[in-house]
């Protein structure tokens, strides 16, 4: 029911295809984040209408509230996020590692206290393999952890260490939780290499978690302040350590920049919060930079967001009318210009696929960057 | 290019047309809000699937932000608020008697403070049809003075005198504003009655616009605190001070039960921003009663809000996935809610005027109303 196949390969850059009991993802692949099983103020048919294939949720606020039972209980996650295409859950690790307060680590788990009612939690590898099989999604991730950009070697290493013993029992409890093969089972597991920017530890994770034979592999512990040189060159290695029939997942990238240099190394799949997150602060992206809508010169500019595209929000509103709704504070400004930031990065993301199709990815992608960033050096 | 029709009449209870620039309105007709040129939360397309043909938007709020002259920059009210549809403007009379500060009252207009900058801001009859105009909603109102609940009889008096002059004023600024007969031009002007719930004084102030030869009337001062009964009571002698062959607008209301006692006593279109308020709180109608969301009985419902509705949020939602995306503060709640309740409302309307057409308004008025509000005793 799982099933990746490399179409076509241009130096690292690769474009394929992910096959889901819940339909297929082209890859490269950008994953849009529904935090609580909701994209933040889009509507599951404004998603399908900017073409995004894959959704991701998050399994540690779905955890806590409404809780994996309830989820369940209401017909799983697709029915729930009301997204019959595939999802991804992470683990919850990364949030436990971020958000978590009174967190206690030890070698079987972590136990923290929910944000919700006080009430203390423990995610183990197992359990939470046996929560997101509650949720449903299509591909699921193993429970890691992640060390915040700056932490020493030790804690690194220690961190590579654990993460690989939990890949290990996440697919214990995988295997074990029904009688399928792995090609089978309605759920795909990835493991997740950690490393901070250790070339050696980063190597070591990848072998550890290749050994493992799973159905993916998620390149974890990046994007969380190393800056792009630093991402990059962790990214230089990852074809080679990383077997090339399986997907790889660069976790919480995001900037364009990043996603394109990422591509250029051989990555598939990337999730981000910043079309949504930008979206409802104001800030359009388009080919020829970002638009800052609070901005006084857009009062009376009657052109929509970008010329070209043909996403709900460029089709019926303007420049000046979103800045409108900004300052009203009205909600559907927010909505508005998210929707067309998930139609950017669905956009580029086809762009992306076709010019590794035709073998102009390198030279699109410089084009592409320069008009993106050389407006207002923006990062 | 106005024009309005009768089309039926169940004892005072009216069925028409009302034709615009924009196209045509059947009544009875309810009203959405889009107080700031925004149904809030809620986007034009889902507005149409509602079957929405008119929403309003509020002059006081448009006057001071973006202001008259951005809304005709960005090509008009329609351009802005993405609905080719008819809209109705207010006149900001009622928020002005409402909401602002530091109002200063004479017989030539108000002045007041803007909320949005502390400036000082003028509104005359002139003024108010000057700035429609520029706004350019299909039906405009009169500048009128809207007294509140409770108000003595002196102050009621002196508005509703206030209120006849400055209808004529605002008259003849529409009059002069182009060269076109009252029929050609591209905006109705409507008048408001005042007069509280003072029985001669409605009748004074009915007589004196209709001297004017409006294209349409307005019944202001309800809706503002003063109960069901009392509301009917003014609304029993609608239908012998207004001519029939002009549609009557009753101005903020609202809550079904007061829609359907205002159909009852010939009244043809209203406004309330009740479907989107409650949706953003929340709570739906449904035709057994109003469902709040918060409650925990519906944790893991997974029935819609309504089987037979055809909205967006019933087609895509259950009970249980509402309740979460509330207590999880995700926008897409409040918007999904207002979704259904403005489909409510338009459903409403549809039986009602369907109810005319075959004679049986008054039998399945009472039914729904028992059923609307039997359940939890609810106003």
């Amino acid at each position: 029911m799982f099933r990746y196949e490399l179409l076509d390969r241009v130096g690292k850059a690769r474009l394929g295809r992910l096959e889901t009991p819940h339909g297929t993802v082209e890859t490269p692949a950008f994953m849009p984040v529904g935090t609580c099983a909701s994209v933040k103020g889009v509507a599951p048919d404004r998603l399908r209408a900017a073409g995004v294939q894959i959704v991701l949720a998050n399994t540690y606020h779905l955890l806590l509230r409404p809780g994996p039972e309830t989820v369940a209980a209401l017909g799983g996650l697709h029915r729930v996020m009301a997204w019959d295409r595939p999802i991804l859950t992470d683990s919850g690790g990364y949030q436990v590692f971020s958000l978590a307060h009174l967190r206690q680590l030890d070698e079987e788990g972590v136990t923290f206290q929910s944000h919700v009612d006080g009430s203390p939690v423990r995610l183990t590898p197992a359990e939470a393999v046996r929560v997101q099989r509650q949720l449903g999604a299509d591909v699921i991730m193993q429970l890691d952890e992640c060390p915040p950009a700056g932490a020493d070697r030790d804690h690194v290493a220690a961190a590579v260490e654990r993460s690989a013993l939990w890949a290990a029992r996440c697919r214990d409890a995988w295997q074990a939780a029904d009688g399928l093969s792995a090609q089978a089972k309605p759920q795909a597991l990835f493991g997740i290499q950690q490393g901070g920017t250790d070339a050696k530890l980063r190597a070591e994770s990848a072998r550890k978690l290749v050994q493992l034979d799973l159905p993916g592999y998620a390149v974890g512990g990046l994007s969380v302040g190393e800056g792009h040189e630093a991402m990059c060159g962790v990214l230089d290695a990852v074809d080679e350590l990383l077997p090339a029939d399986r997907p790889r997942y660069l976790m919480g990238v995001g900037e364009p920049r990043d996603i394109l240099a990422a591509v250029a190394r051989g990555i598939d799949m990337f999730d981000c919060v910043l079309p949504t997150r930008n979206g409802r602060n104001a800030q359009a992206f388009t080919w020829s930079g970002r638009v800052r809508l609070r901005n006084a010169r857009w009062r009376e500019d009657a052109r929509p967001l970008d010329e070209a595209c043909d996403c709900y929000c460029c089709r019926n509103y303007s420049r000046g009318v979103l800045r409108h709704l900004f300052a009203a504070r009205e909600m559907l400004g927010p909505t508005l210009v998210s929707v067309h930031n998930l139609h950017f990065f669905a956009e580029l993301m086809r762009r992306v696929r076709a010019s590794l199709a035709d073998g102009t990815f390198a030279d699109r992608s410089t084009a592409w960057l320069a008009a993106m960033y050389a407006a207002d050096g923006q990062p």
